[in-house]
């Protein structure tokens, strides 16, 4: 087993979550594991980082060909502890962040504990896919989630680390019945934004507080190369995602008025 | 005063902050100034938002042109709170985000507090520009901060909202005396990566702890395009910044491997 596989694998809905042993058993089936998840729920992160806390790591599974560790920071935290200190010295092929209890597409890429870990695994050189299933219940069936994980993943893998290959994949599968899912589909970030509604109710003192909520709102319900419009209609969407965020359409116009 | 411009204020390292008071001072010379602040410092929450947890306003100042309000979640949260409830139907001509202690340049975009609320802000239709000074000091000296990001608001609002113009700025001030700063430079965030090391010591009860720290392992050095490249040689870097994720070059050679 000297040349097996070590694939990485984290989450943000913490490592009791379903989904979270779901990408361990697609891991599992291309080497071996090593995986650090959060120890609560960190949906909604971000690709948040913990500058002012203390960290903790606790073993919560070893036997042959994994290892599993819960720690108490973000999921970003969580592959920083593994590249940057548990993992040093040792070559990652993969990282896997999932599967999500719900959907990471559109602008969710930016808000998402999910994704945020994938895009950090990337930048450590090794392909990095965030794999989510629209659906947020607790015990959700990831049977069809972990079918075409595990298609996506070979493929990757087969593909190996070229230049052709964005190092971030972003995945989300409907939440429909494998039979029914129309293949996977490569796909644009569709553009839209969430509109929040805040529920405004009164602490058991009488404080009034404030509880996000929201709907998502698609820009280009027509388009159909986007994530969302994959979804809709019964496609896995997967997004190959980059982290240069500079417009560079508008850096000619931006020069002249800023003289 | 009728149609006097309304700008909107947040940060990330809380409402007791001097950038933020500094940020307030600069957008009060364009209007009035409606400011919701997280309470606490939220350093490198990224564009995180808040699901499980109920959220608190406190007002904190209220003059005449000015209302300052505290809230317990995230700054993406605060621009939420502000646009999509406290500020519905008000038009908003401009948010300011920071000013922050310490640089957001390069991937910091990426885990900036700051910044997420900058991004946040420009969702909602209106220029939104993320203000950063190089220099972590609470009591950091702001006067070169205030004086250029008053240079870069009011060509932003002279403009006006054209196409030509990103919606989303971010801006970092190098940390020398104003008098030697050599001027502001449109550039584009440079690549590079944190490379982390973990603090390890063991806490009162002996039980180990882990505790971010790290350095930016700049990759492109020898580039003179980039946002590192114009802090280090005394510019104020301004970047154009868009959301798509979205890697369009690997697109094709993924639609292959994916079939």
């Amino acid at each position: 087993m000297k040349n097996e596989r070590l694939i990485f694998v984290t989450n943000d809905d913490g490592v009791e979550a379903k989904g979270f042993w779901a990408a361990i058993e697609v891991a599992r089936k291309f080497g071996s594991v090593f995986a650090v998840a959060p120890r609560t729920v960190q949906s909604g992160k971000s690709q948040s980082i913990t500058l002012y806390d203390p960290l903790f790591l606790d073993e919560v599974r070893r036997e042959e060909g994994l290892e599993v560790y819960s720690f108490t920071g973000t999921p970003t935290d969580c592959v920083k502890i593994a590249f940057d200190n548990l993992l040093v010295g040792r070559k990652v092929d993969l990282v896997l962040s999932g599967i999500n209890h719900g959907s990471n597409s559109a602008i969710n890429v930016l808000y998402s504990g999910t994704m945020g870990a994938a895009i950090e695994g990337s930048f450590y050189g090794c392909p990095s896919i965030g794999l989510s299933l629209t659906d947020h219940d607790l015990d959700a069936d990831f049977t069809a989630a972990k079918h075409f994980s595990q298609e996506i993943v070979a493929a990757v893998l087969e593909a190996g680390e070229t230049n052709e290959l964005p190092l971030c994949l972003n995945v989300n599968v409907p939440n429909i019945p494998q039979e029914q899912i129309r293949g996977i589909r490569t796909s644009r970030q569709c553009r839209g934004m969430w509109r929040e509604e805040f529920f405004r109710h009164e602490d058991p003192r009488g404080k009034p507080y404030y509880w996000l909520t929201g709907a998502y709102d698609n820009y280009e319900i027509e388009s159909t190369d986007t994530d969302e419009w994959a979804l809709a209609n019964g496609y896995v969407s997967v997004v190959p995602v980059q982290v240069d965020m500079t417009s560079y359409r508008h850096m000619e116009h931006l020069k002249k008025i800023l003289g």
